[in-house]
């Protein structure tokens, strides 16, 4: 399988501190070394750095570390290859236009018998079921709203019912952004976190880091980050419900749902807890 | 104005050497200082790096000096803004998904009193004439072709319609890529080199830099260089004919046209020469 950092904040922010620790978790820390990707949304631009070396170890990654990007909307991951090669254009995030905005995407889990019956406005460059279901969700959000770009109530609910459609056919952890909201999905394993004023110190998991957000960090300042473990051990982090769907904008959790996990793709996901 | 670099291969090259002398034009040698991007294919899978400091001392251009990606089609851009903000997402090259395939424009020139009709599937991001003019291609392929990708005689066709019909408008020197084919297209200013073998040494104008050839590179290689202004000083680089489009292919010129210029815009253009 593999892992998700997401980070969506009222203000910009660098990633360097969450991305240090994320990225020793693929090759060093943990074994998540079939490439990784990493995509910035900065105003409406987006900028999506991948690479198919490990990010412990990858100087894509070294870049990333010491060059702080400030963005509103990150999406990075770190790849265990279940379907597909490992070849470049299998590493998420993946992007795709739609309405004048980018939009970028990144999966964790595995979704079985899937083929997703796309029409053709959105095709799959690799071989991924990630990025086949990347494009049914940016085919369904055209089909239902054409090329009106919808309100965010009427966005949320859109991505709920094609999240439904999807999770029937397996494991579907993902994020999703279009540089103004960031989605966050969890079918098993999903974290969050909101730092705000007054911030305090955090230290990683995977690197002996520490950083005090309150010398970084202003009043109106506010950071969500999302991983699918953790990343610090001194901050308490909120795991997602099995299920949960929920829409993070100016960082914080702006609207929730819980989309309704059919029976049997409970018991795979019971199953694959082990290989997360 | 801006400056265009290309290279289409026969088998993956690395461009280090090339974008070693172009990168010194953005804010060192030259005064194209207001942002870089280049995009690497690496079989389907495409990696666009982009910045909007000047290429000469970006950290994401040091990168690409260092780490030498192998690649079969390379579009590189250099920026004099002329219209749009310094803005990260006015930055080129831009990618778009078209039949399951990234494509890749960069242009240069300045398209005036244009404003495509676009029906919404491709919309551009940011403010340039020149994304709004990928944008024009990429919905005119799609509307002569649908969902089926054409044979390469018919999309040259296709591409020399539409760039006939964006010429009408301005300076339209462009390259264009779908990771198998790259289109170069020439108003004003644009050269081109065939590296075959025996391969020889190639002396850079903007660095001191020599790289022989015939050490890195065997029999069956072939590389095509394409730049606005020759990028070496001991080689034969071809002058493109004004109108003139040519697609590589396996590192050759593989097809040309010549597209009419309205004499509107040949004044235009002839206008412009000073400032490329």
């Amino acid at each position: 399988m593999c892992q998700l950092l997401g980070m969506n904040c009222a203000t910009p922010t660098d990633i360097t501190f969450s991305f240090t620790g994320f990225a020793a978790r693929g090759g060093h820390t943990d074994h998540h070394a079939d490439g990784f990707g990493v995509a910035f949304f900065e105003s409406k631009a987006c900028r999506v750095f991948i690479d198919n070396q490990p990010s412990c170890k990858s100087p894509v990654a070294e870049l990333i570390k010491r060059y702080p990007i400030k963005s509103r909307n990150v999406i990075a991951h770190i790849r265990k290859a279940t379907q597909g090669t490992t070849a470049l254009e299998n590493c998420h995030p993946f992007m795709r236009e739609l309405w004048g905005r980018h939009w970028i995407f990144a999966h964790n889990g595995d979704l079985l018998d899937y083929q997703p019956a796309l029409s053709g406005q959105y095709q799959a460059v690799g071989t991924t079921d990630s990025e086949a279901a990347f494009c049914h969700i940016m085919q369904g959000l055209r089909q239902r709203f054409g090329n009106t770009e919808p309100s965010t109530a009427d966005l949320f609910q859109a991505v709920e019912e094609l999240t439904h459609e999807i999770t029937v056919h397996g494991v579907f952890n993902y994020l999703l952004s279009n540089g103004r909201s960031l989605f966050a999905h969890c079918s098993t394993h999903l974290h969050y976190i909101v730092r705000e004023w007054p911030f305090n110190k955090a230290h990683l998991i995977d690197a002996d880091m520490t950083v005090d957000f309150s010398l970084t960090n202003r009043q109106g300042d506010c950071v969500s980050i999302i991983a699918t473990k953790p990343l610090t051990d001194n901050e308490v982090w909120t795991r997602f419900e099995p299920g949960q769907l929920i829409m993070f904008e100016q960082g914080y959790a702006a609207l929730r749902a819980v989309v309704p996990i059919p029976g049997s793709v409970q018991r795979k996901n019971a199953e694959s807890l082990a290989c997360v």
